[in-house]
């Protein structure tokens, strides 16, 4: 409670104007404004008071929602401009260029997102073909010399060279994360995840973060750790999408110029789900996955022309890696190499009825698998968070786990003895075939798990025959890899879960596959590979509890369709059995950096919060007409993005709020500075100068950060008046004060909403939404009952 | 101009009491009610004469919007006994019933669906069993003892045995459609994308459609007829999910008292389109496909537990379709038989990066063939509309529809000699095998086409080597096959444009394949079987324009990914060539049946229209306290379905309309008829008697036609108060007057909202906005520019 109120309080101290006053002489002096807070906070207690008594839960302490994250600006700000805009005849036009370079925008997202992922996998390619065919070829080689048993000193040599080789990369992928943009650190899934919910997650879409993101990931899949590329490449491809839709760079300080159209919040967060889009069809070769990411995870306004680019950005994207990777692996102009993951052909395709409850096991051992691996992982980060906290430290941990790494699988293939004959796999590719301490026309099933692409394991257990990996193999293997992708996905490098995810759930998969074969020994037909993609799917489904767009992308990566009904059902199963435990590992860590993200559905049993109750009664409202020195004063103080105008705000006196007379319209704090700027101010009767031409396009978050004081405006201008009605949006949204939150909830969900205005009977302004006001109502299920739980909202 | 003015005033008519009375006493006398009638021509009048003032165009006569559709109700009364059911600790149990419920129901609805595209299937395969197996080869193998050329005679036989048996299934498929239920003719998809949409087709999703239906179609494919099942498919599963989740049939007259829960609109909505996806799922073993149709047709608001279910229920029904058909097809258990359109699995999957032009060549072919085929489908349909509309005209053109295909088969194998050794195909099956005219040894390729199923024609073209079709047979059979498509489509027999629009296309594409081939002699491994297949997806693409749920439904019809990319550019290709000339087929016959179908963005250059153009002045308001005479005079008079509550109208003079006070919430034509029918009376200070306990869930549109006569009111309940507010939705939308259309639009299309109420500055009623009034309002593309046309609301 106290923290909560002392958050209130601290945030009054940043919005000062927030408080009963209007116009110029109402500009406070400091002491009136301590005045004002006092008042404020002693308001505040007896809120929560009369709040404690009703029957909405208390959250933990833990749970809070960071003030931090700003929304998106989604919806218009239609002003006379943007009215008087249309028109002119020019605005035909306008309206061919939005159109056409829309499309354009889109082929240039799949085109950029194709190069950065082909760039990833032949810098992962290269990296591995340094580690693989150089240092371990040769190393060994001169070990093979000598004989088996003797060469223990020897393999040490390989060991520390393999494990330093590692520690490199992982180095470099760190400090591009510690130092250079800390967004660009993990899967990259949770924050898109955000920012097409609409929230403003700081940094998350710049040059800075695609280069550390994309060089990062490829550093840290080539140095060994238990990480995949392709929620790194998702987030690549997001932040491709926003970087070329917006045609200039903050972190270059460029500006092109190019598509100044679709500098505004809704445009670019349309671009970036077309990149996020372009991003999963260029690591799975799945475009049709890659829309039904996008839309799973972020869309709320189902639009077909939107799905429909985004489909071209997609195809666009993939398309390109198909050429670039087709001419890479050299049968340049065939098309036949898709994404980067690309899981292989199964021969065998038929299933049997019989098999189903099988599947539906391995759906809840998965559920149950990933839902530990949540819980886990969700404790380790918060524990990384309290006490892994300086830079050094994180720089140590991802040492750490890479060196681990590096041993764990050395000291594996020591400690197994899993040799098979040569041409027991005839799938097996020359890299896998490492005789090791193996006898002559022998190699070390292990080794070939270990010492080649992630990918390449993949691959290997799903389409090997049922005898390339002994039980032991598959045992210590699939623990090791489930243990140290926990402890890897969090630490500071560019790091997926969905390969590690595959891979452990593969193991276990064909470890069920062969003991189903065992049990029932006279059944022929028994693949274990099938079961293996039953595993992944369901291993990688349990923690991410990604659905439709997870089948699509597994049919598509496996390029096969047939075993869609056997991943469904996996995936299905899995999701129900994990949500009984938790939540999936993206939403956990959305959690753990209190996001203020708005789920699906309203919460149940709120029906009874009613707006009054939901809005923030501190308004900083605006009249139309204002004097420039309170609006510069209020620019000065608060940090509001949007502002509320209304036609009169009523003198009253401190010990209530004011009423703040009719709603007319809002105004964004970019608009506020671009008026400013631009001088259109009214000395006593005379007219405003001319606004630029793109004003009303101008909902740009550029601006909102900008300082009063660059403005320059001298005394004589700050006595001005501003008129702000020709360039506030006239209706913004509004409820009554008896509105219930299902209602407002339905209103921010399918409209997209940052702000939402309370008004009384008479059309009085009485309060404002935002999101975070929406978002810290959370459903919680406690004894198998439903209740609502109200977080508090943290400075940080 | 005066046509609209005709509507308007007859619809005035109908709704005597939206006029500026209140009260009992104000219900006014015919004399007054044809004053006020000739005061609103008048205002109408002006009115129009100042909109020709203004920018917006008028609209061709024939365009209108139909007055007969009503929307859905998908918002949620949340009245104060809705409210108050949540406080109740029973409600905890019902929100646990009502989610177990629908995975329940849609469990069912999968089942269903399969059930009935199993049994569709299994009927087409017997009717057609009959017709080739029995008749077919009886008379031929009789003919054939006689030697070539002398057997015309024999042949005519053959033929007029052939027609007539078409002609008695037709004849069925017919009289079902004619006479039981009409809605069930043509391919269904229009109307479910309409109800999807939103609006309440009459008898769309009714038990007695979906018999008609599923017999129909398997009669008119059986029959012989350029006809699909798949379009009825989707039809039927949709009628499914209606069906199982109400619990009732009107039909039959059957309430089975199940799922009360889910007896509104919304809920039916979301049903539907979970059994909308099923049918996709069954007809073509695409669920995710069936899940994307779903949602590209209808949904407006992604909601992804909404999605997961669809995607549940298409499981299943692909699931059960599997099983019954692997069962019937011998193999019982392997579930290897996917959907009933199945296009087999292609070898050779490589494609090389110099057959892309060519497959955008492809796609600007089939976007110029579909667009041309839209054009003269939709001039046919008129005409139809005008000239064949008598029952007898109808059955009439059907049978020679029916004539006229069988006849022209036979022509056609009569002329074309492409006789083809047996062997050449060794895909080919035994009832392709028809000797015909042939020599011994050679079969005739143009029988092979004519004489099996068209699915199985699919797949010759598909797979079929590339000399076993000739070139002449393939421009025939192209030609021959558009053209009866073309006439097909539209008459009074269920019928899907899907197939036959792939078999057209497969015709074509196939046919510029061997020209490829022929151009390039020197390229080795050029398939016609994959510009086929380019060409089925182009001319489908072409005649429905679906896009991302079409790519989805192809790849997993054939069962392969490899060719994802080709399919996705021909069709976006095609949609761009024939979005050039006109409007999808579905959405042609949607506007042609004048539904009031709301777009997915708001019309270009819009911005100006305002809310109070938009909106309808002749509001029919109630007090918060009305005496129940009224109430049922208004019931009596008006067809409206929903009526805003105000605080109090105003006393005014005829002349203009009157002030309807602050607006307090709306209340459902069914709810007043609820609380009629169990006399919620107040006398002069008693209070209300109980209601009962599902009142809040009455949302049905059931009660909406009753008539107020069977509620047997007597003089003194009449007498009596309705004290409305506890049961009205206490904050329904509201918009300024001056809100723009755009903004009003994303509001119905981001909401489902039914009425959108328009308040002035003081929160007083001034209008209200429906579907229609909005829908009204359309985008039209004139010389390179933008212009909104205002359609007029027509009385049918």
């Amino acid at each position: 409670m106290t923290s909560r109120n002392r958050v209130r309080t601290s945030s009054n101290s940043l919005d000062p104007n927030e408080d009963p006053v209007s116009g110029l002489e109402r500009v406070m002096s400091n002491s009136n404004l301590e005045h004002v807070a006092r008042q404020r906070r002693r308001l505040e207690e007896e809120l929560l008071f009369s709040r404690q008594l009703d029957d909405v839960g208390r959250t933990d302490s833990h749970e809070a929602l960071s003030a931090r994250y700003e929304s998106l600006n989604y919806e218009i700000s239609e002003n006379r401009l943007y009215r008087d805009a249309e028109k002119k005849p020019s605005h035909q036009l306008t309206l061919w260029r939005i159109s056409r370079n829309r499309w354009f925008v889109c082929f240039l997202i799949g085109v950029f997102t194709g190069l950065v992922a082909a760039f990833i996998d032949i810098m992962v390619h290269y990296s591995k073909d340094i580690k693989f065919n150089w240092i371990l070829k040769y190393l060994l080689s001169k070990c093979g010399e000598e004989q088996r048993g003797t060469t223990a000193g020897c393999m040490w040599t390989v060991m520390i060279a393999w494990i330093g080789y590692n520690c490199v990369l992982v180095t470099i992928a760190a400090i591009l994360v510690i130092y250079v943009a800390p967004i660009a650190g993990g899967s990259g899934i949770p924050q898109i995840k955000c920012y097409l919910n609409g929230i403003a997650i700081p940094e998350v879409v710049r040059l800075k973060t695609l280069v550390s993101k994309a060089v990062g990931v490829a550093c840290s899949v080539g140095g060994g750790l238990c990480a995949g590329k392709e929620g790194p490449m998702i987030h690549s491809g997001a932040a491709v999408g926003a970087g070329i839709s917006q045609g200039k760079s903050y972190s270059l300080g460029i500006d092109f110029g190019l598509f100044r159209e679709f500098r505004n919040d809704r445009e670019k967060r349309d671009f970036v789900s077309a990149g996020a889009a372009a991003g999963v069809a260029a690591a799975f070769g799945a475009p049709i996955g890659g829309v039904l990411f996008s839309l799973e995870e972020g869309a709320s306004f189902w639009n077909q022309a939107l799905t429909w680019r985004m489909f071209f950005s997609a195809m666009i994207s993939s398309f390109t890696v198909n050429w670039i990777l087709s001419w890479f692996n050299g049968r340049s102009g065939w098309l036949s190499w898709t994404g980067l993951a690309n899981f292989g052909v199964f021969e065998n395709k038929d299933y049997n009825i019989w098999e189903i409850p099988l599947f539906l096991l391995i759906g809840i051992i998965g559920g149950c698998l990933g839902a530990l691996f949540n819980y886990l992982n969700t404790k380790l980060t918060e524990f990384r968070k309290k006490y892994v906290s300086s830079k050094l430290g994180r720089l140590f941990e991802c040492l750490l786990v890479a060196a681990v790494s590096g041993f764990l699988a050395f000291l594996t293939i020591f400690a197994i003895d899993d040799c098979q004959p040569i041409g027991a796999n005839p799938t097996a590719t020359s890299t896998q075939i490492n005789q090791m301490w193996c006898k002559k026309g022998e190699y070390s099933a292990v080794a070939s798990l270990f010492f080649q692409n992630p990918e390449e394991s993949v691959k290997s257990m799903f389409h090997s025959p049922i005898n390339s990996f002994g039980v032991t193999t598959l045992v210590i293997f699939g623990i090791e890899y489930f243990l140290l992708t926990l402890w890897t996905f969090g630490i500071s490098v560019p790091s997926g879960v969905f390969i590690p995810a595959i891979l452990t759930g593969a193991a276990w998969g064909r470890l069920f596959g062969i003991f189903v074969e065992r049990l029932f020994p006279s059944v022929t037909g028994i693949d274990p590979g099938k079961y293996a993609l039953a595993g992944a799917a369901a291993q990688l489904g349990g923690v991410v509890r990604m659905t439709i767009s997870l089948t699509a992308i597994i049919m598509e990566a496996t390029k096969d369709i047939t075993f869609g009904l056997p991943i469904m059902l996996v995936l299905m199963v899995t999701k129900w059995v994990g949500d009984m435990f938790n939540e999936g590992l993206y939403d956990a860590h959305i959690d753990l950096a209190e996001v203020p993200i708005l789920g699906w559905n309203p919460p149940k049993m709120s029906r009874n919060i009613l707006a009054d109750r939901v809005m923030r009664k501190d308004v900083v409202a605006l009249e139309r007409r204002e004097r420039v020195s309170r609006i510069v004063e209020i620019l000065r103080s608060t940090l509001h993005h949007g502002f509320p105008v209304v036609d009169r705000i009523e003198e009253s006196p401190y010990e209530s709020l004011p009423d703040y007379g009719r709603l007319k319209g809002y105004i964004l704090r970019s608009q506020l500075f671009k008026l400013l700027e631009n001088r259109i101010f009214e000395e006593e009767g005379a007219s405003n100068s001319a606004l630029p031409n793109d004003f009303y396009e101008c909902q740009d978050d550029d601006d909102q950060m900008k300082s009063v004081a660059e403005l320059g405006l001298t005394n004589f201008d700050e006595s001005c008046f501003l008129d702000i009605e020709p360039y506030m949006h006239p209706h913004p949204h509004r409820v009554p004060l008896n509105t219930s939150l299902p209602f407002i909830f339905r209103l921010f969900r399918g409209l997209g909403l940052r702000y939402l205005f309370v008004v009384n009977d008479d059309n009085h302004l009485r309060g404002v939404i935002t999101r975070k006001d929406v978002a810290r109502f959370r459903e919680r299920r406690r004894n198998r009952e439903y209740h609502v739980d109200e977080l508090y909202i943290s400075e940080s």
